[in-house]
């Protein structure tokens, strides 16, 4: 442990109820991206965060207008030239606190509890960039930084960042990092560290089916029409073989394939069947044949309806023989798999199944390609000494099977990895009432990015 | 030809415009059974139908109440023993006429045009009621039936005859008859006489297949659980096999087999693959193999999906994994399959089909058993002749695809059989503006029951 951290960890343990205070200021402004009437709050809070970030000595501090609300950016850029730069990605913005009257406490005057700090946006993720500007504050007070820090703090996080895209793509020099942090990504429980790095992408389609021009009489008509639901339910039927793979020609081609050595790393997350049949309330899981249920979800890709519609739903019965029938279908994609690719293997699908009795079409929604860091570039083998230094115990390695837009985003604009991290745990009441942080994660989650920053720095 | 018959239709021919005049009276009354402002239009309607059958000399003539519209009913019960009696059924209610502006004459001012009597009514089936009416009026003055009448006249057929059968059940002495002749069944073709002697019946179910036990996150837990939507897509797809046949359990067993004289008679009805393509617009046809169109609606049963719900059917894109999935289910019945035997036979399906990884449930909401008539009783074949002898060629044959409650009570509870013709046109706007009669085919129909009626008599 060289002597800068050492300094800054006591720096830190010192100023843990000025640090507290800064996060109770930051949770006080309701920067509620989802509410037109809250844009001066959301300016107020992009004004504070830029602030924050002149405090601790960035330069080029600027608050970027978008289409939306604005970006916060700031950087400092004097290490060496061997030394790397790292990219801090956060959001100030959080959920809606409704429904009100759920909560124990107001929501925007945060409120120490035990151990907890109750207040929206104390786990996400006002609490965590306060964990990103204090270990730099305690850093930079013990010496000078030796890697390059930038940090990009968004606005509209909560809303889908719509705006981010652009931003970045007119950004790219502004932004250029050898890779990311983001610290939206949790931590599985309190003494379990955890790193993500690895996120699963999104192609999300509507099919739809037509049959007879009009919908018919079920009496009159039942017999010779080949019914668009029951073709429907024919062609997804199909779409998973009896193993639970899915049977899109191609579809497996390019999904990496999963070494032992991931497999044995993944094995360590404590979530096993009885885990997830809690989660869910299914009463049996079901997957892919030959797949873990952490596996299943973080590294294989999946083929979902979201959603069915045909013909006569409400109560009672009329004999309707439907003139169409409409699903919506998407897959989770995992590396290295596109949006692009898995449309066209949907589309050869259907024309080797589709019967001559329908006309369908396919319309793309939405996408989003998978990413993934390598677990061996220094942002995730230096993240995974600094928290095992701090937790004393190994951090488990997971992909989760969401997506993070800006993770793709940084990706495939930037070309640069995210590592994802944090310190909110699964109970924190992310986007409900009585959301918080735990304060000792929040205290230990500075001191695990003081390392983490110090071992980027001398490595 | 008996001179009776000769002398009735003289009569019958002589009384055309006096006939046209009745018509034109009984459609003048709007009694529009939908319609709950329309009360005493209804009452004067069966009054004025009650009247009509004390003037052709019925007895017992009484307007019997209903927790809905009354039911009309008289009898001429004179014949020797030997002698048949026919139970002759009709609709006094009609549909509601809207949109009015779509009319060119108003709906409840029967007009002429052409050949044709346009006016609410006019073919469902006011028109054919006054058919029975004046065939039976020109035989007695032509001398003494030789056979037994009863008129059963109701006000509650277009909305479904929902207090008919609590009315059969309560007079089943004053009902009983040989078989019965419903009007109601139309004419193929101005030159076409038609005789229906079957009709399918009905089962529908709502079938509701469970996952986990609320919405999910499809990123969060894509790959451990099965979509609800998925399973009952591929419930579904799995009660066809690839010859079109269903393949619930037994489920063709009590199917009557069809006689190569009856596919011989039912292929001679105009109904090719070109008149389902156009009537459906239907690309290209389905069914079940080995059977053509006509057969697979009249004499096949089917199962067709009537509607389909589930998880997120808005516009866009929502990355959801249901918590469930609906299906409305029915299946078109054909003797001598019944409602309750496919309803096991559906629960079984699903006990050896449905995953572990759900739960179901199966919910009845309407039943109605298959009825067919003999093609060789008394009813049938007099019918066949006297179309013949009035239009000059041989009727059809028909099996048709829907229900008609009626008859199916008739079968059930009073052990009769019924046979349908009538002589409303394809092209007569059921249910539409300008509903219209046809009045060519009018003044035949009377001829025909005249006939009909005299050879019953003599038979």
């Amino acid at each position: 442990m060289s002597n800068q951290v050492t300094t800054a960890l006591a720096y830190a343990e010192k100023n843990r109820e000025n640090n507290l205070q800064v996060l109770k200021e930051f949770i006080s402004m309701p920067s509620i991206s989802t509410d037109p009437s809250a844009r001066k709050d959301i300016a107020r809070t992009a004004e504070w965060v830029a602030g924050q970030l002149r405090n601790l000595g960035m330069e080029a501090v600027q608050i970027y207008p978008t289409a939306g609300h604005p970006v916060v950016y700031g950087h400092s850029l004097h290490a060496s030239a061997d030394k790397p730069t790292v990219l801090i990605y956060g959001h100030y913005d959080v959920q809606p606190p409704e429904p009100l009257d759920l909560w124990e406490s107001p929501p925007f005057e945060a409120t120490v509890r035990g151990d907890n700090l109750y207040g929206r946006g104390a786990s996400d993720m006002k609490g965590q960039i306060v964990v990103a500007l204090k270990a730099v504050e305690a850093l930079t007070s013990a010496g000078d930084l030796d890697l390059n820090i930038k940090f990009i703090i968004e606005g509209e996080e909560e809303i889908g960042s719509p705006n981010l895209d652009q931003f970045i793509e007119s950004h790219t020099d502004l932004l250029a990092s050898d890779f990311a942090i983001n610290m939206d990504g949790g931590i599985i429980g309190p003494d379990i560290p955890t790193i993500t790095y690895g996120l699963r992408g999104l192609a999300y389609f509507e099919l739809r089916v037509a049959g007879p021009d009009h919908d018919l009489h079920s009496g009159l008509f039942g017999g010779v029409v080949h019914n668009p639901a029951q073709v429907l339910c024919e062609l997804i039927a199909g779409m998973h073989d009896d193993r639970g793979r899915i049977t899109l020609p191609g579809y497996y081609d390019s999904v990496r394939r999963l070494e032992e050595t991931e497999r044995a790393e993944l094995a360590r997350l404590p979530m096993d069947e009885d885990f997830f049949r809690d989660q869910t309330g299914a009463p049996v899981l079901y997957g892919e044949e030959g797949y873990s249920p952490v596996e299943r979800i973080g590294t294989r890709p999946t083929l979902e309806v979201n959603g069915l519609i045909s013909g006569f739903t409400g109560e009672g019965s009329k004999t309707v023989l439907p003139a169409k029938a409409m699903a919506k279908i998407s897959m989770r994609l995992v590396p290295d798999q596109h949006p692009d690719e898995v449309h066209k293997q949907l589309l050869v699908y259907l024309e080797n199944n589709a019967p001559p009795t329908v006309q369908w079409e396919v319309e793309p929604l939405a996408g989003a390609p998978a990413s993934i860091a390598r677990r061996d570039i220094p942002g995730v083998t230096a993240l995974s000494h600094a928290l095992e230094e701090t937790w004393g115990v190994r951090p488990v390695f997971r992909r989760e099977g969401g997506s993070v837009p800006v993770v793709g985003q940084m990706q495939d604009i930037l070309g640069i990895e995210s590592v994802l991290t944090g310190f909110g745990l699964p109970d924190d009441n992310l986007h409900a009432p009585n959301e918080k942080i735990h304060l000792p994660t929040f205290y230990r989650g500075i001191d695990a990015i003081i390392r983490y920053l110090d071992i980027l720095g001398n490595s």
